[in-house]
């Protein structure tokens, strides 16, 4: 079938479950980052394969709203479908329900695979479309589902435990202080649905999703007990006795038996993560008191522990080696020629590959060539990436998984001589880096304002990024996490523990692009402290060479030049001891002091 | 009778009205920054004279909540009066709905005087109250109104016309622009309570209140009819003909059964902006459809027009020659003798009001010496100010209303030789206030972002100061204005037009206090501006000279010396044809290039 075909097939379905339209979101049940290809249901029935995407379709017209990053390929990859390319952010582009209403009469309905929804987003949905009189219809199972042939089987790695030799903290003291805020908040019980959450509590992980190593499976905390959803063939014995005492462990599907019993018990007050729990949690449960509110395993994975900061910054030294490696490669093989986008990022994950305990990428490379490295998701594609010549810059941003942490790291690089402009940029770039590792910031403090030192010495000269200047990091988990961040939304003041991306760019459309990213901790700085005031500031746990031949000195202060010569000491210091002569050669050069 | 006896009578009275607690904020009718004396009630009552406190009164004991900054003095002023302190912001001190839940028991009521309370205020203490048990009554008269023997009466200065040449926008228009924001969200009447709401608005201004010259009135606007609510003894014929056509002139107590009569129309819909109106307002429009949000005129009235922008420019050079005067006086005078915080703030309005067009100052002025100058809000009493000596710093804080615009600036001084502790810490309060003032940002920033420029040099060295960097200010109004702001808090974006404080500081307390003021305009920052983007910057008003013996221009940017430099040049440029040979010479002096 195409696109159209299918657009019919799911119309047809609509009439028997009597909906006038259906929402296919791109998403899973447990609202993940990275979908398992078993729930690419958008991407299966409107051909379009970008990350972001949603698709209403009503019984004349249809509507894929995406945004900026997702104009060109969207209108490519819908072409002959009959599904409109609706451009997020553009005046007069409708909002889902602003287009549903306008499809709707009063009285009709929009169906939903209550299992794909979060309990926000069905909120929203609500909201919206009962000032038209028009009903939101949650039921399973997935119309779009129901007609794809061949819809791949789940991944099932066995589920695996990740030791406390490198999360620090053992399944019972987790539980513990899960059970301590429900009880403080009245909850009787937790529904957790957020893969990360599962994978944090239970010290559990795998590999049934890309980059990131989460167990598909649902917990349920009570006062007494723990509970783990998951497909029986995922579960081995190792696992079973592992988690013996902790948690029992059942079938995926039997969730539904236990809220629909737990909902019944009495005085039962649920705790509802709203944000990453599908609708069909809550519509289980209904009868219950909710407690809707962050899961407190938000906040509590979010601040690392000494074991977990050692881990990850023992990931980095490793992933530092691949890094130099890399770039020492690279000075060579790019003037040889015949290297491309994808050959490069090729080169790197065999690099990375080498390191001790490196288990796959955190997420899909951005390899971005001259005009390439402009694009902020730039994602290359084997028939159409650029070759690399020694000239022009080069970005990668890329990271890997270890079991003691997750990295990701941005490199820019010139391949040949750069230019004036290329050189004022970068080093205005690495000002707002060293900037906003280095200025000591109060306990207090908000990412949406530390984040401001990254931006500085770009807007002194009117030059922004349009991109937030952080995001937190999961260990051997999601390479993006909640809820702290340096971006201007509203999240919760940095605290010490937290580990941040720092990655301001710099972006000239057909040109050329720069970012610097490394993670850092929030530490104590101890100088500044006093009885009444805690001071932070970021330890950098990236380690790898920043391109000096891009950096104007003249323009930087004397504490940010000092900032740096230090920093690629301490590159030189902890990556040199597990390098070869010749590596170690390459890098004493590619550290030294400006 | 003493604070004691007034308690005791006030308790007499609340049986009367059969209300078990009574409250007495700092307010009046309009939620005025600074309080007629007339509307004083809680001073009277409790003998504590600082500008924030409020009291709840119950029948066994009584409170006054207020901040740090009046521990000390309230400490001592509520002595004998039976009226305990509540600290606020100390753990353990209760909150006003607690401490009364903790005094009345379910079923009783707290007492509250409808036409001091806002209805913002209002709604927290029956939200607050309700899950007590406790009601809340709203009633006229003031029980502490009704005991205070010899309450002095208002002022009526006679209320005059701000002419067009100085506002720069006709009265006509400005009702326009009033009723085209009515019509968009469906209002057919607005009641303006806040006083530069109505001044703004009908182009009227008065001498009610100490520095600040509005003109006590409330405004009712509909589709068809403007009327202001005044007291007639303030209106003399001049302003009658004036308004004539443009707003009709009531007595300033028809208004409540004006708005009985508006309730009563059918399909009637009042916009109120709940921070400034109050509580009566609402009860009396009992029956009427409420439209609650900010007022239209707050979000006009903070963007000045080409006029006004002019006139804060010339009363700005005006107030620059009283700064030039003064601080050459201060020179000669301090070594001279004789000198006090008191007489050296007197001189300083002597000087202002020699000043053409000159009308009163525009707030209490902060004249600090010494450990004086930590005190943020230090208000020097004559029985207890300090000698001002050759040595150390001095702080001085002071504005002036003038018809064309309200000035608001800060200079420290050293009056003898500077140690290196206070060159460092003035040195990065001026980099703070450059910073602020000269990087461009993007349209859409935020106060609460922008305002991080200002405090990276003193986080640089782990230091911060515990107030925000500025505030809007009014054209001849008051000296704080919203809705925008340079503070940790959620304001809306700077646009151009509006005009800010750039205040940072540093306070040593016991040693000295160190801050740098002046107002600046947003302004379009052409050089930077795209067909996509628009950047801007401040454009500072505010002409004095920096006292240069207290920077050390080792410690900042190319960029930072160059501005001080320029402003410099400016300063004197800008007012030395309005000095004569001594002071041009002082100020050529005082400006010369770092």
């Amino acid at each position: 079938m195409n696109a159209r075909e299918k657009v019919s097939a799911l119309r047809k379905l609509m009439k028997k479950h009597k909906v006038d339209a259906y929402y296919v979101p791109s998403a899973d049940p447990h609202m993940s980052e990275y979908l398992p290809e078993c729930w690419k249901h958008r991407a299966w029935l409107s051909g379009f394969t970008g990350s972001a995407g949603e698709v209403v379709i009503g019984m004349k017209k249809a509507g894929l709203w995406t945004d900026g990053r997702y104009f060109l390929q969207g209108s490519m990859e819908l072409k002959g479908s009959g599904i409109d390319l609706m451009r997020m952010g553009e005046p007069g582009t409708p909002s889902k329900v602003q287009w549903v209403a306008s499809q709707l009469k009063k009285g009709q309905s929009l169906g939903v695979d209550a299992s794909v929804i979060s309990v926000t987003a069905a909120r929203e949905f609500d909201a919206g479309l009962a000032g038209y009189g028009i009903k939101v219809k949650y039921f399973t199972p997935n119309l779009v589902g129901e007609l794809w042939d061949g819809r791949p089987d789940p991944v099932l790695a066995p589920m695996v435990n990740h030791p406390v030799t490198f999360c620090g903290e053992t399944v019972k003291s987790k539980l513990t202080k899960v059970r301590a805020a429900m009880k403080d908040t009245g909850a009787t019980a937790h529904v957790i649905a957020g893969l990360d959450q599962v994978a944090w509590l239970l010290n559990v992980r795998s590999r049934d999703i890309a980059f990131t190593p989460v167990v598909t499976a649902y917990v349920v905390v009570t006062s007494r007990a723990a509970t783990i959803y998951v497909d029986p063939r995922k579960v081995n014995k190792g696992i079973t006795k592992t988690l013996k005492g902790k948690a029992t462990i059942k079938g995926y599907d039997s969730i539904w038996n236990d809220l629909e019993k737990l909902a019944k018990a009495k005085k039962t007050c649920v705790w509802i993560d709203e944000s990453c729990t599908n609708r069909r949690v809550v519509d289980t449960l209904k009868g219950a008191d909710f407690h809707f509110a962050p899961s407190p395993i938000t906040a509590l994975k979010a601040v690392k522990n000494a074991v977990q900061i050692e881990g990850f910054a023992e990931a980095h030294r490793r992933d530092g080696v691949a890094m130099v490696k890399f770039l020492k490669w690279l000075e060579k093989a790019v003037p040889a020629g015949g290297q491309t986008e994808i050959t490069a990022s090729d080169r790197l994950a065999e690099f990375r590959a080498e390191g001790k305990g490196f288990q796959d990428l955190s997420f899909s490379t951005i390899s971005g060539y001259a005009a390439n490295g402009a694009i902020i998701h730039y994602s290359a594609v084997e028939e159409s990436c650029a070759k690399l010549k020694p000239q022009g810059l080069y970005l990668i941003d890329s990271g890997g998984q270890y079991p003691e942490g997750t990295t990701d790291i941005t490199r820019t690089v010139a391949l040949g001589q750069p230019n004036r402009r290329q050189i004022e940029c970068f080093t205005r770039v690495l000002m707002g880096t060293i900037d906003c590792t280095m200025i000591p910031f109060p306990a207090g403090t908000t990412g949406q304002r530390q984040e401001m030192f990254a931006r500085r010495a770009l807007w002194a000269i009117g030059e922004d990024y349009a991109h937030g200047t952080g995001h937190g990091v999961g260990q051997y988990l999601g390479v993006h996490e909640g809820p702290h961040s340096l971006k201007n939304i509203v999240t919760p003041p940095l605290v010490e523990g937290n580990i941040l991306s720092v990655e301001p760019g710099h972006y000239e459309a057909g040109k050329f692009g720069i970012r610097i990213e490394h993670l850092a901790f929030v530490v104590r700085d101890e100088k500044h402290c006093t009885a009444d005031k805690t001071w932070y500031t970021f330890h950098p746990v990236t380690l790898a060479p920043i391109d000096t031949s891009l950096v104007d000195k003249k323009l930087m202060t004397g504490d940010q030049i000092g900032w740096l010569n230090s920093y690629h000491k301490r590159v030189f210091k902890e990556l040199s001891p597990r390098l070869d002569k010749a590596h170690k050669s390459w890098l004493k050069k590619a550290t030294k002091a400006i």
